[in-house]
């Protein structure tokens, strides 16, 4: 089980690389082994290229190493809050993706402005505190922000962006469409006003995606 | 013939990754049965990389399913729309291609200020109504926006893109053109205005390119 | 002869996607057969991809078809006219890549801001005139304003960049530096105004580029 | 020893590649000769594809050509320079990356306005001096910027960028990440002011990420 989850999560880091979320080695993807208190996460400071399964280490819920060579990501303590309050998550991932980064700069959440988003989304992509690495206070933020939020992203203020999924590869998808949409509203922006998209709307589109595709929630 | 079909559209899928017009899963190439009351289309959720001739699915002009072992894409209904409705159209795209959907998101279609527009376009790019999907109005919005219209791409608001040609390839070259000149104008614009080109050479560009590149029309 | 420098031709077109100069088919290399009036050039309507040395096109310098089973480039008309009128240029390059075709649909010529400009264009990359095509009208446009230009390069005005060289291959990098640059001048413009070079320093950098590195000049 | 160096610095040529730092031949990657006043330098004019281990280029710490077939980059002088004058340094790379050169050609430092500058950088990357290549004015700018500041990157004036390294992976990963806050700072200013890190969250964050991970400088 813990073998093709890690095999699961190697691959998924290539995803990073594929759509440009990530340069050298700053970002990360985790997931949950199913019923244990346990996730696996990147090693620090390895290349996409050099990562393998095995080199994929395992941690429990407080951040502590429990399986592998390598140290953790240095992220891993807010990986590790999330799953510790966030039960129904499965997978987290951590980028500094450029255009999601940018609106995190600004400390500026990312409005509903696309159809895509509001079915991704169900809204816009919300803003978490400025927090410093080293305790829990980065893993604080993303939970308080994303707790009763449509939305499986949020924006950490001067810092990038963490996701959410009910799964590693839904965490995935987030980082990815977050992105995208960060990117398009920012283009659209440049040359004035996007038009809102009325609350209603969003509503229903973001009502119809989590159940045409089967999908019960972002999660 | 079916076969044939399936083959070409799913090849012309991986132009859409090479152009950088989608992510994930998010658009979709589909094409017209000749002589026959059926489309073939992209099946929904599956990655570029998976996609297979086997996986394309069959659909008939009401946009129900007729062979294949997926569920057809979630945009079905707006191509069988307008196959319904464009008896001369063979081949459909949808993407939210990064600058053409930021053109969308405000509302505003692309105005004809490059020699290439006039080309394959002649004129501008038009804006097509905010829909919702779910119903026939993506559809309508398509037709409404592109009957008579020289423009084989309409920016639908907030949303993205549909194009349309004689036949596939046709359809995934105008998405391709069509981000390009919306990527050139929005840069070209973020510096100041650029310069129009006078009616009568962009006709003239335009009937050029029709007749000697032994394009009928932009179908 | 012929062979080898249809060889190096079709070889230098993926140059122009190597370097994202060029969407679709729209973009072309030509070079002159040493010693005869004649030129080689990609043929019209051919994807890079399928494109080999047998099917690069040979026309003398009126741009009638001398060899070859395709219609030449579109664009020969131009190409042939550059041939006839600047007898030290052996190559020519067409791209409409995107931020220099941005400058050109503003009409602007890019401004000498970075050394790397002084050193391969010796100044300001120059804006040619609104030509149509059809006839010799962008032709006479390129050649009007590279003529006694240090600049290899030309932004023709709503349309896209034409470059020269003493070869293919240094038309071919004139036209990758010449997006380059129209990308950082533009880049750098959107948050204020880059500052000047000296007009004594961008002729020291310029005359050393071309000594030190063994360039007679651009051509 | 020398040939081993030889490698690496050939291989992480390919690093500047890969993250797009790089067109044509412009950039270069250096590495110092343990226990030696020497080190190995890209040669000049040839490009990435075809660079070999034997064709990196061994000098001595004025730049004169030891060993090798080729002239050293025409950048030799300044990377001469730096090994001269800053005997910590391992590992120098040059660059005209995009969104780096469009912050040197405004003259402007890049404000420390991520958690991941802070990180790498310690704050701001400053702004060296406008300088000719042929003398020794480049690599005066360059010691001069960075002596005694946290950041291993130099933005010279209407130029580019020079990193250094405790060695030249090190130098490499400077000049990736260098351009990668360029790029996402420059991102976020488009739309309105960035919001700033207090200069006491900088400090906590750059030792911890020296020390943390077991690197006693950015050297």
């Amino acid at each position: 089980m813990i073998d093709e989850l890690r095999r699961e999560v190697c691959r998924l880091h290539a995803e990073l690389v594929r759509y440009n979320l990530v340069v050298w080695t700053a970002g990360n993807v985790s997931g949950r082994v199913p019923g244990e208190d346990l996730f696996v996460i990147k090693p620090s400071g390895v290349s996409y290229d050099d990562l393998t399964p095995e080199s994929i280490v395992v941690c429990d819920l407080d951040g502590n190493l429990v399986e592998g060579d390598l140290s953790p990501s240095s992220d891993t303590a807010a990986h590790a809050y999330v799953y510790r309050n966030m039960p129904e998550v499965n997978g987290v991932v951590h980028t500094h993706s450029t255009y999601a980064s940018a609106w995190a700069a600004r400390g500026e959440a990312i409005p509903c402005v696309l159809t895509a988003m509001a079915d991704e989304f169900g809204g816009e992509i919300p803003l978490g505190p400025f927090a410093l690495i080293g305790n829990d206070d980065i893993g604080k933020g993303i939970v308080a922000t994303l707790t009763g939020h449509r939305s499986p992203a949020v924006l950490m203020q001067n810092h990038g962006v963490f996701t959410i999924g009910e799964s590693p590869k839904a965490a995935v998808k987030a980082a990815v469409m977050c992105e995208d949409v960060a990117r398009t509203v920012h283009v659209s922006r440049q040359l004035g006003e996007p038009l809102p998209i009325a609350q209603g709307d969003i509503d229903r589109l973001y009502d119809r995606y989590q159940n045409v595709y089967g999908q019960r929630s972002h999660l």
